[in-house]
């Protein structure tokens, strides 16, 4: 078994995991040897390149902080270069599931760990599908974050630009909460003010009109998922996949892999022998790639990103199958660099266009189903993630465990700026205004109720609008059911220019005394309008027969 | 006189400009010769890398759309590659007001041809000073805006990802006028949902802690700057240079410059004739750099912008002298590089950093006034523009003609998405709850009255706070005067989130009988409320003592 590099002593992982504290207590943790745990050393899967870190890596720090234990250091493809599991002097990563198959990579054995049940969660880095490959051929999660949202300090750089830190679970859940805590214990690039905090109620899916290379018996599952997508809802539109593609063929083609020979190029050529062939032969030929190619290929890779981006204005989301193809080992070792670069085929353009992206199993297969990624543009992962909850919620797959809705919010709607609104009447779930909410990225929140001191009344509005109106100082009032939605900065000023007469924003004090931004009315609009306070709430009011 | 490289008819520009109608009609405007004009030729300073456009840049389009006639094409560095004008093969420009003495480039002729009369706005480019160091050394105005926020389609590249098209004008307000109009016709990199919309009353403003470089007789006129700044309310806070020095050096000594190889390399390659000999060695030096040292300066200078930028995270701006110095032309001619090199010290780190720029004349020793340079952060361009405007009108120079304040707001704000925000009473200009709105960036925006049917009362608050709200209907009402501010979406957002009760946001009817977004208050509150609807307005009854 080789998906450890260094383990904790057992007993260590045993006494720390009975006393942790925290949202992530008794979890197990994984960490891919090219993330610092202070106290083991990193090796990037090269014994020779091994140094003693002093402090845990930042990503790894969030999640300590909140009770996690780390279990060892997991095997990767040296360097983070590979998405396969074979090119590592500590042994191949064989599939967990499937043996004599490739685990995939780089992050190989992070994802192994966790679908052997040796860790609940793990960490894996991420720059042209390491993060994704992997939990595909091993039908787990795994969550590729936005660029830059959370910090690579004490990671071993591979393309520093593109170099993103993940997480692998079971569950989507699990990863969701893990990723969250991540993010916001370790942030580097900000959110902006605008984040959609939630997919739309009939997302906008976009898939490829072809998908080359992809296996013939994983063809129809992947029509099923977009299938089962379709019954739930959303729209599917098709979209070229040539941009997309042409990126991938720029990362291995190009001269962006020079990033790598500045991240790592001097100790390559000062270790001849410790270098895996395969890695040494990619890192070294970039050494003469000439600047200006570079320059070349980084303003073609924006023209594609442009052009890309362009294909997908309308849609919400890509779907795609996150690997074309499950390869042996003995595959990868007859023909090491096609087979690698066929696996990134769906994997490769993703951080080059600054998306995010969640990895989910889908349909299932043989031993392993249909893993499939659900992208989104930079900073709507909670778009991603409530997409891919829907594929997990709806398929046979184990990847999401029975919870109530709405427990644990898509993870980025608890880090990114965001603010409150309460709402009565024609804007809860399910009412005629919902969609001006759903339509600005709000992300609905649970119910609330107002502290006793409110009247609730209908105006004469179409449709029907609630005037909630603070009760004047020793009058009776009501307390009046309301739902709370999470709207970012943006979306709350949006909303409120959009507002017209007699509706009015301001504080509303709820039942346990906090005063919250939410509906009220203006006042005269509000007096002239019908008393319905005795139901308590709108809904109430709509099944008397009350409204309208 | 250098100045122009290919001229229009003057019987044809007289036609056009009797003709023009627009914002800019009867505006004559000179483009930089490595900008496209249709029907013109594009030599970029070669005249045998000319080629005839059939169309306008992106640029030249919004300008011409608003009625600018285009007078010709100017001289520049070729290949806009240098800060002196000198290297070019259709002459050297020489400074427009100090004869002997260069122009600055690469935007030479340009510069030139506003300050000599020849032209009222002309269009530049700026990747390392271009569009600022002529008009510093002109005694004019030039507009850096931030990068990407104008459209670089139909401009030769120089380094594509630093390129801006700028504006120079011998006032600041054509010139953000011009800028406005622009950047609205040609947009590309999208604006935020939190752009600053102006400076604040008192902004922090940034001072290097040392001044390299800089001539003495300029360093008494940039202290008298930074004096007449600080009369005016701003506070001044010391940075380090460093970080903005070392990426200074980086553009010039690193491999930065492959870009320039990427964009004309093989041209000059091709023909070594054709190329001015400094302007040749530059771009053959890049052809044989590295790839992976590009990667690497790319990183380094990732570190440096993050240092810069955090040094100046409590400041609003930062303030340098444009240039350091005045160079002769045979100064150049002796010393090509060196002194080219010495003229970027202020101006280099700029695009590098994502800054956005306006260089102003402020002081004036001998004929030419020392140049300053006013830098915001990417999007602040507002901002910069704010406090430029405060140096220009407290000057002797002549950049900012007499005008009523407020007529022509800073150009972004007209641009970067906004909501109005009508206000009544402690958030009137001057009031003690106006620093809620300037510390969003909001900006003013003017007086406004509601429709007479409102009433206006004062709450009960500390401060006292006005409640306005409208009258049932059949009920009579007043007229009430308030102010209107501009917000980003999310200031918007933000100002609600934190708005006490019991005062509300929603619609209210102005006397034009439109609807805007505007305070009002909950109706209990506003009942009990003192009416001070007699006085028309929050100033008035402050004025009678009608107000708490």
């Amino acid at each position: 078994m080789t998906d450890w590099i260094h383990r904790r002593a057992d007993t260590a992982v045993t006494a720390e995991l009975a006393t942790a504290t925290g949202q992530l207590a008794g979890i197990r943790l994984a960490v891919k040897d090219n993330i610092d745990v202070a106290g083991l050393p990193t090796t990037a899967g090269c014994p020779e390149y091994a140094y003693l870190p002093g402090v845990d890596a930042a990503a790894v720090a969030a999640l300590r902080a909140h009770g996690a234990t780390v279990v060892g250091k997991t095997n990767l493809d040296q360097f983070a270069t590979g998405l396969v599991g074979t090119r590592s002097p500590f042994g191949t990563v064989e599939n967990a599931v499937r043996p004599g198959f490739v685990a995939g990579g780089s992050s190989s054995g992070s994802a192994a760990a966790v679908a052997r049940g040796d860790a609940d969660i793990a960490i894996g880095t991420d720059t042209a599908g390491s993060g994704r490959v992997p939990a595909a051929l091993h039908g787990i999660v795994g969550i590729k974050p936005t660029v830059g949202v959370v910090s690579t300090a004490g990671v071993v750089p591979a393309c520093r630009s593109y170099d993103c830190v993940t997480i692998f679970a079971a569950d989507l859940r699990l990863a969701g909460r893990a990723m969250g805590l991540m993010a916001a214990g370790a942030p580097a690039r900000p959110w902006p003010a605008d984040t959609r905090l939630a997919a739309p109620p009939n997302p906008v899916v976009a898939v490829f009109r072809a998908l080359p290379d992809l296996d013939p018996q994983w063809r129809s599952a992947f029509d099923a998922t977009v299938d089962r997508l379709r019954d739930q809802g959303a729209r599917i539109v098709e979209v070229d996949p040539e941009p997309f593609l042409a990126a991938a063929r720029l990362l291995y083609g190009g001269a962006l892999v020079a990033e790598r020979y500045s991240a790592v190029g001097e100790f390559v050529d000062a270790h001849p022998g410790a270098v895996d062939p395969t890695v040494a032969s990619i890192i070294r030929a970039a050494r003469g790639l000439p600047a200006h190619q570079l320059a070349t290929d980084q303003a073609e890779l924006e023209r594609l990103r442009v052009s890309a981006l362009g294909a997908l204005a309308g849609a919400d989301v890509l779907l795609a199958p996150t690997v074309p193809t499950h390869p042996t080992i003995a595959e990868v070792a007859d023909d090491p660099i096609g087979v690698n670069s066929r696996l990134g085929t769906y994997t490769n353009f993703c951080n080059l266009f600054d998306l995010c992206a969640v990895a989910v199993p889908a349909e299932g297969t043989g031993e392993i189903p249909l893993g499939v990624t659900v992208f989104a543009r930079a900073f709507e992962d909670a778009v991603a993630f409530d997409v891919a909850t829907t594929i997990c919620a709806t398929s046979a797959t184990r990847a999401l465990p029975a919870a109530p809705p709405d427990t644990e919010p898509a993870w980025p709607s608890a880090i990114a700026p965001a603010h409150e609104l309460i709402v009565f009447g024609a804007h809860l779930r399910g009412q005629p205004l919902e969609h001006q909410l759903t339509g600005l990225g709000a992300r609905w929140a649970g119910q609330v109720r107002t502290t006793p001191r409110y009247r609730l009344a209908v105006l004469d509005t179409a449709p029907p609008k609630p005037a909630v109106t603070r009760a004047a100082d020793g009058e009776s009032g009501t307390a009046v059911t309301g739902e709370r939605w999470l709207l970012s900065p943006a979306a709350l000023g949006r909303f409120l220019a959009a507002l017209p007469a007699p509706m009015q924003l301001g504080a509303v004090e709820l039942e346990d005394g906090s005063w919250r931004t939410g509906f009220g009315a203006a006042g005269a609009a509000a007096e002239s309008a019908r008393d319905i306070s005795e139901y308590g709430g709108w809904r109430a009011a709509l099944a008397a027969g009350a409204v309208g």
